[in-house]
């Protein structure tokens, strides 16, 4: 893929939106690009993290440990960005993530995460916003679990 | 109390600790600081928001509606921050927030909040560093109710 169609990708990519191209070029430059197979682990609940991942193609699942065996809690589409709990918070992974079929994804290393949210406010805006509605999707549901 | 000891107040707050003093003299400036009575609410579920708060003293429930009446599913302190959903995904309140007892709060109205963010990205850090880990509070009871 040239840098060009990556920058075109990455333009597409919610979180990467309103950052003008010269820098997603810069993006595009410094993170690296992934490819995992079927089953293939992006990282592994426990482990140390020091990367978040942002889904470009195809699927994974997200899964925790429990008494009885992994429960998949998730699953992670194009688009979507994972990982950030691990980087944010300083704490070992919270949940496995496995693709679901083959997948890309863009692993951004954690200092260039926090460069690019010093850099680019709106990127944070982004984060902010998607981490705001999975608060309440779960608000939502554990208010049904409780009431149920 | 005087402009300093509200810096100084601000200063003591997470979200906030990192903004140098002349910047806070601003946010102190520009912010309104209310104080509401046991029982009043700071926001009521289903309105329009265009503020978030943060606690600077005091307590309050965060309240939900249900079929059998309001569940209190989260208890607020000094420091924490509410409202963010609304401004940030631009939807009505997802829930009450009413004073548990006399408290006090910085109401910060959106453009403020954006223009914040984008001046101090680690104010921006500090959100979603607490909103990843609400989101982990989440998951992990979540991850409780479904394997019980």
């Amino acid at each position: 893929m040239s840098i060009h169609e990556e920058v075109e990708l990455l333009k597409t990519v919610p979180i990467f939106a309103k950052i003008e191209p010269a820098k997603l070029k810069l993006l595009a430059f410094t993170s690296d690009r992934l490819t995992f197979d079927a089953g293939q682990e992006l990282c592994h609940q426990g482990d140390i993290g020091d990367a978040m991942y942002v889904i470009l193609g195809g699927s994974a699942d997200v899964l925790i440990d429990s008494p009885s065996g992994p429960i998949k809690v998730a699953q992670l589409q194009r688009n979507d960005f994972v990982g950030e709990m691990a980087i944010l918070c300083d704490i070992p992974r919270t949940a496995t993530v496995a693709a679901h079929e083959k997948l890309t994804a863009l692993k951004i290393p954690k200092e260039l995460f926090f460069r690019l949210v010093a850099e680019f406010p709106q990127m944070a805006v982004e984060i902010m916003r998607e981490l705001a509605h999975r608060v309440e999707d779960m608000n939502v549901k554990l208010t049904a679990a409780k009431a149920a």
